[in-house]
């Protein structure tokens, strides 16, 4: 098959490569419909993480089951699937507690910008829909892979509520679907931190009810100013830097929550702080599979829309060009067609 | 009024200082009836926290309202009272979601070791018993002051729940009563972690089901054990210690809580272990005017005797001793009678 590779720093090529296989007889493959990148593949694409030359990349994908093992009875050939980008047997202690990315049999999808990918624990975690959906529809479902329920993920940990006011650091996809999640989830007001015309747009359409264009102290005084000085219930923190994480921390009110989801760098969590506030701190890697069930009938019945995080469309073959126009800021999320 | 002071580390003194007055029409002043020391007042004692020589100390009490302001309507000369460590008018945005150890108009005791003790904002802060309790009921009620309250804060934190596994890090007075806590709020297993036999036997009182005496990794190793290797649900970190928070944090399962109420001395938080486990981190001073009206009915009522935490009583007079004995670890926790 082909597929996207990294071979080094910015060194993203589009090739043949071996075909994936049944390795056991939970796996299954997936056809790929819909792939796309990821922020947290530019890391390595920017030399911030390791790299294994040659090897493939991407995690995010929608998909026709094309092959399962013996064991696997839930999913078929040619159901059309959403395919978590971490794998779980849904069935283990941690899954069965909602910790379904500590699966004791987690895995991640390692093609998901190439033609064909293997899914471990695919009995635990593919969700099929009802029938095959239509194209304009590809977006939206492409999103419930990894985004949407990241940053779901992000307002559950920060403890949105009905009525309670939500601020969201970072306007990168997980961010504005993190805006998405905190209206869904019934937020009263959505404060979007976000410096661009483009991305505040898309947060306005998601549900944020104001936007603060400052950042660092500034950023912090501007939300506290909306917020009568109290802070905000629930804050989602989705970039994963210092700056950010501290941004987060100083707009919560005390008692209130933050919710992170951005791969921490360089984070230092003041405990101090956190102590005088008791400001809470909950997150990580996203429990996708908890959440899907419920994010696809939000998508299917069209009450919630993620598909505008994806504002670049390519063909796979130009997947370069798409980590290029991401890494540049040009694009927030692009999406890659086989 | 004679009242305990501290002049230096080491140095504790019982003796005559000016008396307490009404400075703000929102105080009181309240004749104690029965003090305690406080694991925190042994940080200024071993010279670990700075100290203004000849001040007073002391911050848990309860006793008869001797004087009220003009402002006061909720409780009045004869009443009494249970005397909260934190003060707080109760009404402010930060009280009235629940984090009163955030008021706008936060007190504290000042003179609990004392035999008179300002107040602030009465009408938020004291909670007024029925009518005089029995002396019987004294250590009990003074618990309610802070050790238990901060206990209940911890199990609350960590989001102890019907029927779930909770690990206990900490024995003193503090970890005690969270263990008290876990137990009245319904955890299944309750572990504590404790190598001193006559806590212990309390914690077995206090309703744990498990002890733990190991402590770093070989403790941990002990819970993993205890639990399937799974971890547990909730647990409280109650000492305030890198090594009580290292443990706490690893012997919670994935996506479980860590409760922390030990005031932190040199705690570095482990963000990517945090991230990588999702496990969940709230704690801070205890909002106890929150806890309060539930607590005093459970005592009242006999649902919870925290008493026990209480195994020295000594006059007033001779606080000194008490210090030592905590100190040294003779007592658990020291009650003064004035």
């Amino acid at each position: 098959m082909r597929a996207t590779t990294i071979h080094a720093p910015g060194d993203i090529r589009f090739e043949e490569v071996p075909d994936p296989t049944i390795k056991q007889p939970t796996d299954a493959i997936v056809r790929v419909v819909a792939g796309c990148i990821c922020g947290s593949d530019l890391w390595p694409y920017r030399g911030e993480n390791p790299i294994r030359p040659g090897a493939t990349i991407g995690h995010e994908c929608i998909g026709v089951v094309e092959e399962v093992g013996s064991s696997v009875s839930g999913v078929r050939a040619g159901d059309f699937v959403i395919v978590p980008f971490c794998h779980c047997d849904n069935t283990c202690p941690h899954c069965r507690y909602g910790a379904q990315s500590a699966c004791v049999n987690l895995g991640m999808t390692q093609s998901g910008q190439g033609e064909l990918a293997r899914v471990n624990q695919a009995d635990g975690s593919l969700v099929k829909l009802p029938g095959a959906p239509d194209a304009s529809q590809h977006a939206a479902l492409l999103a419930l892979s990894d985004v949407m329920p990241t940053g779901w993920h992000a307002a559950v940990c920060a403890g949105v509520g009905p009525g309670g006011t939500a601020v969201v650091v970072g306007d990168g996809a997980v961010g504005l679907c993190g805006v998405l999640a905190a209206s869904a989830l019934g937020a009263g007001r959505i404060i979007a931190m976000s410096r661009h015309e483009s991305r505040q747009r898309i947060a306005t359409t998601f549900g944020a009810t104001d936007i603060v264009a400052e950042r660092g102290e500034e950023g912090i005084a501007r939300v506290k100013e909306l917020t009568d000085g109290v802070g905000a219930d629930a804050v989602l923190e989705c970039v994963g830097t210092d700056d950010a994480m501290t941004t987060a921390i100083h707009v919560t009110r005390p008692g209130g929550g933050v919710g992170f989801v951005g791969v921490p760098h360089g984070v230092e969590l003041p405990v101090r702080k956190l102590f005088e506030t008791n400001v809470g701190l909950r997150g990580g890697m996203a429990p996708v599979r908890r959440y899907l069930p419920d994010l696809l009938e939000r998508v299917l019945s069209g009450a919630i829309d993620p598909s505008p995080v994806f504002d670049l469309t390519l063909p796979m073959a130009e997947s370069a060009d798409g980590y290029r126009a991401m890494d540049e800021r040009r694009a927030i999320k692009v999406l890659l067609q086989p």
